[in-house]
């Protein structure tokens, strides 16, 4: 299934995308997809639902982040090997951790907003990973019986905020919209092998990014389990998985987004997301 | 006010503590405290309740964080001069800001957990700020205002899996038990001057940290203002502003929890917490 949120920002009803296209408001189903309702148990009710009973979105309704609220926002770094080159960072012996602030979610194709005075604005497409079980010490075998569902993530970075302000990454992965998330939340019996998705993205209808998850240094189990060992994930936890080669600071010399600067991206099965880059 | 909240784990009710420290089961009033309640409007609807009306909490009831559910767990590190020279890092220029992860919270007086296979768990008390309001770009002169209330929190660490694997600090932040909060959040109109308050930290009856929170390197305003350039800092969300020096990795040479220590730390006005600590 493809869950979805449509709807003015902060207003956004929970829906389910039919083969056709066509959203189903289910908000008489569910009152929202979130940390509190994300689980098996969620999936069954919509596996369930007789759609056609259910009234269609208004056609142009704007698309939110798949998830109403994110309760952990984890990102993983340097998670491709061909990127951690670029960037002239050795390949991680374990994956690298940062967190960014759940602040900084919106929907697939809203603005992205320069911070004020920043000047390193940069692009990853990402796989993100939606938590649906509880995860404490976690196997590697049993962790993506864990995972609900997958999403297209724009992990948005301002590379001076995150090596140039006093070392933790999460100054430049936090900033409002910096965590473009959806346009679907597409459930895990839908993804035959997360490891083996094409993705790509543009920058101004320019090629910039192109990979798959085939080339992850750690594979999305290997990374649900690992994290488990250190923290408790819980429900609606989000992950985002790292990036492929290509982004801008991988350039010689750096390509950073300026006002105007339009990205497309996508992931094979989970969507597509275009976003303008607006100065605030 | 000091706002509690009391009962079984995962099943605790909003309470306020009279003067002479009988606890009054809100839960008629407010069904819990937490990102969606946290707000000025709160304030007003706890301070014009009619205490005598509600019931007492039962006599020696657990305990709880003073939040249902934390938003976004962030921490500065280093943020105490003299802590800095412990741990032999430079004084930093800017804050340093990193996460802890929100299932890492737990109640003032519960046991602090060993990690499977940990080492080097170690102790960290400080004085944890409660926004109130949303805070974007927020000057200085304005964060207090923003700032709902104040409570103790010990920042436990296991140091070897915050220095030693990998790279950034949150993995050895963030297992469950590491965030011991409360056991009050007392509402910042009771604490005159956030930068005036004594604290401690005793391990086995030894007196380990002494401290007061003058001697910050950054203050509790330039920290929420600070943030709010990189973030949105939403109600709800919880900063934890660093730690005055004694923790064990400053010994020489080092000193580090193990399974049975107990753990007694303080700051004047918000409380007491009371940990043992159990491998598990």
């Amino acid at each position: 299934m493809k869950l979805v949120r449509f709807g003015e920002m902060g207003n956004e009803r929970p829906g389910l995308v039919e083969a056709d296209g066509t959203i189903r408001d289910m908000s008489g189903i569910v009152p929202d997809y979130g940390p509190e309702s994300v689980s098996p148990a969620l999936y069954e009710k919509l596996a369930g639902a007789d759609l056609s009973s259910r009234p269609a979105a208004p056609a142009g309704a704007r698309i939110g982040a798949p998830l109403c609220r994110i309760g952990h926002f984890i990102a993983i770094g340097l998670n491709y090997a061909d990127h951690a080159a670029e960037t002239g960072a050795p390949i991680p012996k374990e994956p690298i951790v940062f967190s960014k602030a759940p602040s900084s979610v919106s929907g697939p194709n809203d603005d992205v907003l320069i911070p004020r005075g920043a000047q390193k604005l940069d692009w990853e497409v990402e796989l993100a990973v939606v938590i649906g079980k509880r995860c404490d010490y976690v196997g590697k075998n049993d962790a993506l019986s864990h995972v609900f569902g997958y999403a297209v993530c724009n992990d948005v970075s301002e590379r001076a905020y995150q090596a140039e302000r006093g070392g933790q990454w999460i100054k430049g992965k936090s900033a409002p919209t910096f965590g473009p998330l959806g346009p679907f939340l597409v459930t895990a019996d839908e993804i035959a092998d997360p490891q083996a998705l094409d993705m790509f993205l543009d920058v101004n209808g320019q090629r910039r990014q192109t990979g798959n998850t085939a080339t992850m240094i750690f594979s999305v189990a290997e990374i649900v389990s690992y994290l488990s060992q250190f923290m408790v994930l819980e429900p609606g936890d989000v992950i985002t998985t790292g990036t492929p080669p290509g982004v801008g600071l991988g350039f010689k010399p750096p390509v950073f987004l300026r006002d105007g600067d339009t990205m497309h991206l996508g992931i094979a099965g989970l969507g597509e997301q275009r976003q303008t880059v607006v100065a605030r």
